[in-house]
C-alpha cells in the first residue's frame, strides 16, 4: 500500500518536473533516497519511466535522469462536429504524433461515422507507429449533452441520429476494448482554453462558443462547472432575441438567430445574395458592404444580450469568444459587443477576447482531459499487473 | 506550534460534537489522551471550553464532559433593508439571545441609521446580559455590492446615501472597535438557505430573491459563489422584460418590472385601485380578482424568463424563491412559473420551492457566516493572549 502510494507520488512528480534526478525527486516528494530508488526501479520495470542518461552540471557528481516513457500510453482525442471531424493521437507526455481532419459527408448515420472514425484512427496509429491496442483512452467531444441513462445525445440538433437511445455506445467501436469518455465539445474547449489558451491562470471564466451551434463552457475556481444535469452553459436557450422561443424548439432561441446559419439567413433576408457561409458575410463586412455591416451589428447585439445574461449570473473575470464565428470575426464583434454591454451590465464589463486556439480548442481540451485520465489508468494497470519487485 | 494545532483540532471537534468526553475527543482527533487532556486544560484556562459534569452511561466509568463556553464569544447579525432593519445577537454556539426588528423611518442618512443601529445593539446586549465589548464580530447584510476601494455600496438604489465614498465605513460605529463584515444580503440569504433551509445538502442551488429588490445568491459545490467583482447573481440586470434597459439605469430591467414596486405599479396601470403593497395585490389574486390575477400572470412570466436565463447558465438542482414576494406569493407563482419554464428550458425544469426561512433568511445567513468567523477569532485571540500553561 505505502509502496504504491510512494510510486504514485514519484510518477506524479516526474510528470510535473519532466527530466529529473533521484535527489530532485527526493526533495520534491519528501521521500528518502532509498525509497525513491525502489519506486524508480518499480516504475522502470513497469515500463512507465525510463532513465535517459546523465546530466553533467555545475555542481557535484553527474546525476542520472529519469523521464516518463512517452509510449507508456496513448490518448486519442476526437472532435465530432457537424461539418468536420478532427482527430489527434498523442503519447503519454502529450506530444501529438498524428493529426487528422476530415470534412464530413452529409447524411452519415452514426454507424457510418463510427466506421469512418475507426479507419481514420487506424491511419493515425500507423503514422504514430502505435498499435490500436496501445491506445489507453479516447475522449470524444460532441455537441449536446450525453444522457448516460439512454446512451444518447440530447440537445444536439447538429448531429441528427445521435439522439436515438444507444447511439453514443456505438463510439465504443472506434477503438475496440478501450475506455472512452464523451464530453460536450464546448465544455472541452473551455478546458482547452484553461490548459493552453487565454484561460490559463484565470479563476472564473466563460468560453462562449459561436459557430454552427452556440454554447458556453463555464470554469469556476479553475474547474469545469457542468451543472446538475450537465447542461450548465446551454446559452442557446437564453430567452434572447426577437423570436418566440416556441417557434424554434430543438434549437435554442439564441442559436436560431446568432449561429452561422442564423447569420447567413439574416444576410439573405436583407438582400445579400450568393453568400453561403458566415465567413463570406464577415468578409463582406470587412470590405464595408453595408448590408453585411448591418448583419454584423445585429449579430453583435444578439451576442451582447446573451453575454449580459451570462455576466449578470456569473460575473466572470474573462469571456473568451470561440467557435468559427468567435475566432474568425472576433475583430469585428468585440468592439460593438463591448460597447453595447456597457449599457447592459451592472458593473464593469469583463475582458472579452477571441480565442487564440482556433479550431483546435475542442481537441486540445479533449487531450487535456484524456492525458490526466490516461496517466492514472496506465499507473493503475501497471501496478495491478506488476508482481512485487 | 504543534500544541496550537492540537488545541485547534480539539476546539473544532467540540463545536462539531457538542457535549463530548476525553475518550470521544481522542477518537475523533486521533490524538492521544494525554494530549487531549493538555489541550482541554489550555482551552479551559482560555475560557473557551468548560466541563459540564459527568455522563453516566451504559458502559464503563462515568465520563467528564466538555462543551464550548457559549459566552466565549458573541455574534451580531444585522439585516439592513429598505423598509426594515433586523438584528440578532447570538452566543458562540449560535443560540440567539436577543432579537430586534424595526421598521425604518424614511429618509434616514447613513449616519442616522448607524446611530439607531448602535442603540438597538445596546438594547440587545442588555437583554442578552452581554457587554458591547463582548461582541466578537458583526455581520451586516445589505443590498448591493460592497466596493472595498471606495468604501461604498454599489447597485443599491434601495439604500440612498450609501453609494457615497466611505459610507460603508460608518458601520464600524455600530459596535466600536469590533471587526465587521459587510456582505450582500441575498448572498447571505443563500448561505442561510444552505445552512438552515432548503439548500441543506444540495450541491448547486440558486436563491432567487424577489422583494423590494431582486437578486440571486449562487451556491456551487456547497459554497457561495461571488464572481470576479462580487456581482454574480445580479439578475436584476438580466435583459428580460419589455422595457428598454436604458430607461431604468440604476435599477436593472428585471427589477423595474418584477420587484414589489413593479407589481404595485402594474396593478395600478391595469386599474386596480387603492392597493399600496405587493401583498395586497397577491391577496386580491387569492380572492380571484381578475386584474390581480393578470398581474400575477405577468409576474410569473417575468420570473420564468429570468429563471430561464439562470437555468441556461447554471443548470442548478434547485431554485429557492425568497424575499417578500418569493415567500408570500410562492403558492401563486410556482405553478405558472414552472409551466412557463417547460417551454423555455432545454432539459428538465429544476425543483422550484419557496423558502421556508421567511424574513429570517438574511439574518440566519449572516449568523452562519459570523459564527464560523467568530470561532476562529476567539481561538486566535485566546491563543495569542494566553501564556503557555
Amino acid at each position: 500500500m505505502l509502496r504504491v502510494m510512494n510510486e504514485r507520488a514519484v510518477f506524479g512528480e516526474i510528470f510535473r518536473l519532466g527530466k529529473v534526478s533521484r535527489p530532485e525527486l527526493a526533495q520534491a516528494t519528501g521521500l528518502s533516497k532509498p525509497t525513491i530508488s525502489m519506486a524508480l526501479a518499480d516504475l522502470e520495470r513497469a515500463r512507465l519511466v525510463r532513465p535517459i542518461g546523465l546530466r553533467t552540471g555545475n555542481a557535484g557528481r553527474a546525476a542520472l535522469l529519469y523521464e516518463i516513457r512517452p509510449e507508456a500510453g496513448w490518448v486519442l482525442a476526437v472532435d465530432v462536429g457537424r461539418e468536420f471531424v478532427r482527430l489527434a493521437l498523442a503519447d503519454l507526455v502529450g506530444d501529438i504524433a498524428a493529426r487528422g481532419d476530415e470534412r464530413r459527408k452529409g447524411g452519415e448515420t452514426p454507424a457510418e461515422l463510427v466506421a469512418r472514425l475507426g479507419e481514420l484512427t487506424r491511419e493515425l496509429a500507423d503514422e504514430a507507429g502505435a498499435a490500436l491496442e496501445d491506445i489507453t483512452l479516447t475522449v470524444f467531444g460532441t455537441p449536446g449533452i450525453h444522457d448516460k441513462e439512454t446512451g444518447s445525445l440530447q440537445l444536439a440538433p447538429n448531429l441528427p441520429g445521435w439522439e436515438r437511445p444507444g447511439a453514443i455506445e456505438l463510439l465504443a467501436g472506434v477503438v475496440p476494448d478501450t475506455p472512452y469518455i464523451v464530453e460536450n465539445d464546448v465544455d472541452l474547449a473551455a478546458v482547452g482554453e484553461g490548459a493552453y489558451g487565454l484561460g490559463q491562470g484565470v479563476d472564473h471564466f466563460a468560453l462562449v462558443w459561436i459557430g454552427t451551434g452556440i454554447g458556453m463552457g463555464v470554469v469556476i475556481d479553475g474547474k469545469l462547472y457542468r451543472g446538475a444535469q450537465g447542461a450548465a452553459g446551454e446559452i442557446s436557450y437564453l430567452p434572447v432575441g426577437e423570436g418566440d422561443p416556441l417557434v424554434n424548439r430543438g434549437r435554442g432561441m439564441l442559436e436560431s438567430v446568432a449561429s452561422a446559419d442564423g447569420v447567413v439567413a439574416q444576410a439573405a433576408r436583407l438582400g445579400l445574395e450568393g453568400l453561403t457561409s458566415a465567413k463570406d458575410v464577415f468578409d463582406a463586412a470587412r470590405r464595408q458592404d453595408p448590408i453585411a455591416c448591418q448583419v454584423v451589428a445585429a449579430e453583435s447585439d444578439h451576442i451582447a444580450h446573451a453575454l449580459a445574461g451570462v455576466i449578470a449570473v456569473l460575473d466572470p473575470e474573462l469571456v473568451v469568444l470561440g467557435g468559427g464565428i468567435g475566432v474568425q470575426a472576433g475583430d469585428l464583434l468585440i468592439g460593438p459587443v463591448t460597447g453595447r454591454l456597457r449599457d447592459l451590465v451592472a458593473l464593469r464589463v469583463p475582458m472579452i477576447k477571441a480565442s487564440t486556439l482556433g479550431t483546435e480548442a475542442v481537441l486540445l481540451g479533449a487531450m487535456a482531459v484524456g492525458l490526466t485520465t490516461a496517466r492514472d489508468l496506465v499507473f493503475e494497470r501497471a501496478v495491478a499487473q506488476a508482481p512485487p519487485g
